[in-house]
């Protein structure tokens, strides 16, 4: 096992009624700013809760928070929030709101310029807004964790911070607030969820146990559970099972001590860039061809996964990893996600265009190794065509 | 699933050398309270490497806190810290040390008479000096959750508390400083980490897969690498993994929405009180007997546990749990612990005595139904006779 740091302070408030729990966590006379994205949470009742868990409290409200949060519409909030002298930050959606409501956290105490927090990764920040969050969309993990990825459309960016302060002080997580979600989203949200256990889990053995088989069991609940959540969007169970895996996809503890592969979301942004095909759908197009490309380095990890995942035994190697790759494939489509270019109606002449972008941007070397250079990554996206 | 607030701030340092990461974790001009048991961290080294990582900061040892800590013992650290004005506590040790640290840490500042710290199992509790620790003795988890028991012999009382204050700030555990514990030592941690997963598992289905999956996760890695860490002591990887699954096993994650049964912690302790029995011992003595007798209410998930935990298929459902219950007493065997009342020269006459002291402290209904009388207690130490 490689030596790390483990922390995760968010305080988890988990399953029915829990928006309640707003009232316990932000000190009476708080000035809070209340960030969301477009008006679903007024039509399912979830805005209603928390204004009622909040009451008493001066609450500024900031709708509009798009999907890949814009640095310029957060801007926005932060003069809001300055203005008003807010204490607090309630982001009360999915994870582009969470992401968002971390840089206003970050950005409206910021003495420089905020776009510097993004440049630097984080790395300068000295404090930050306390944050709380009610979770509608699972998924990205960003509800227990530090990282928040901010896009600025004006300049054509996407860049990424990751910072202690920024782990929300608590969230709230209600399965029930995520039943109205359309099909699309929370199927997203599951793969989404999925493939981040991939990139922390198909690298190389580190001898870490636990880990592994954390990564296994996120992945297992996220199979038995996830295509039967989006079919029956009402089941409480399916969902609260679905949510918590999504969750602990992302919370730091199955990446503690192991090496990690984001090379997908790095290739899969690029995708997103190019051609506005939703985050999670390139990962599905992705992963199975990067996952056959580089099976001669995750090879030990793949034949893991075929056995403990998907149950796959006997016959060769090869073709264990063969059918754990299909298996990984068959997973992305039953949830409703196609996984070629072609499904999207991208042509393959896109795979020498992605690779050209990595160059320019200077990403020669992704993946665990560092061995995926865009040549490779011309060759996984030739292959998923 | 049950709704629950799952939250645990503690920042774990682990791997080889982290030790030094003390230094970035208390304020420079900290006066430390240093609490261990006896000499053995001067023996392999520990407590030099700690002496290091404090270096400049003006420090107070306070050697002597037993297993299973007193509340004498503990009070004379107390008044050491006040007189001194320590404003941090360091526990190097075993989870004896790191129990006792979190009540001296409460007790420092509190204002009435710190038994009742105890006495109001926490409840009361408004302040306390931050915590570190160092973990040299993995199986309690104390090194990351909020609770610590204390015993005051002189009145023959044992009594727990726990509060979020009393999660240690961070705790470091490098598997290296466990190389020398005492064979017994190291397989009572196992084997104490182990029952722990068995007690928030071994219940009823609450459909809670994630927290199922996390605790059969526990389990295997525990039996895959805990006989053979006892054997090869010095074998890091194996040992590593044992220490990060004996966290897991108490650290809150999973407990969290499922019910949970610590009758065999309570029937323990008694044994522990009447026979001098290892706190562990007492465990591996209980766990076996209490299963089969409770397994009426507890079938579907030993029946889970049967197929997942020891692959038992095949035959019937009845079948399968008794070969669950004879592999879970062979795990502590080929651990060197021994299960049954007789191998500790212990008569079945103490299963009455056991069931009148529960009696007299009115603990007539405890397990995750509520159904483990006194008599039931009998019974279950009658069949472990």
């Amino acid at each position: 096992m490689e030596n790390f740091t483990y922390f995760n302070p968010t305080r988890i408030h988990f399953g029915r009624g829990q928006i309640a729990a707003i009232d316990g966590e932000l000190p009476p006379r708080s000035r809070v700013l209340l960030l969301a994205g477009g008006g679903s949470i007024r039509a399912n009742g979830v805005h209603a809760q928390v204004l009622k868990a909040l009451g008493g409290r001066t609450v500024f409200e900031f709708f509009g928070v798009e999907a890949n949060p814009d640095f310029d519409t957060l801007m926005k909030a932060v003069v809001l929030a300055r203005a008003e002298k807010v204490d607090w930050i309630l982001a009360v959606g999915g994870g582009s709101v969470l992401d968002g409501a971390k840089f206003v956290a970050a950005a409206v105490p910021y003495a420089g310029d905020p776009w510097e927090i993004l440049q630097t990764r984080g790395s300068k920040l000295q404090s930050a807004l306390p944050i709380g969050t009610v979770l509608t969309l699972p998924g990205t993990g960003s509800e227990a964790n530090g990282a928040a990825v901010i896009s600025r459309r004006s300049i054509r960016q996407k860049l990424a911070f990751i910072h202690p302060l920024a782990f929300p002080r608590f969230s709230v997580l209600d399965p029930e607030t995520t039943f109205t979600l359309p099909e699309r989203q929370i199927s997203n949200g599951i793969a989404d969820a999925f493939t981040h256990v991939i990139e922390q889990y198909l690298t190389y053995p580190a001898h870490a146990a636990v880990q592994d088989r954390f990564a296994e069991s996120v992945m297992h609940v996220l199979i038995d559970e996830g295509p039967g959540s989006v079919k029956s969007p009402t089941d409480y169970d399916a969902r609260a099972n679905v949510v918590w895996a999504a969750t602990w996809a992302l919370n730091g503890a199955i990446g503690a001590g192991v090496p990690q592969d984001w090379a997908s979301h790095t290739i899969g942004h690029e995708l997103t860039a190019l051609h506005g095909i939703d985050h999670a759908r390139t990962l599905a197009v992705v992963i199975p061809s990067l996952l056959d490309v580089q099976r001669p380095g995750k090879g030990a990890k793949l034949a893991q996964y075929a056995e403990r995942v998907w149950g796959v035994s006997g016959g060769s190697e090869a073709s264990r990893i063969d059918a754990a790759i299909e298996r990984t494939r068959a997973f992305y489509e039953s949830l409703g996600l196609r996984t070629r270019l072609r499904d999207y109606s991208v042509d393959a002449a896109t795979a020498s265009e992605v690779a050209g972008r990595l160059r320019a941007r200077g990403l020669l070397k992704i993946g665990e190794r560092g061995d995926i250079t865009p040549e490779v990554v011309e060759r996984i996206l030739r292959q998923a065509a």
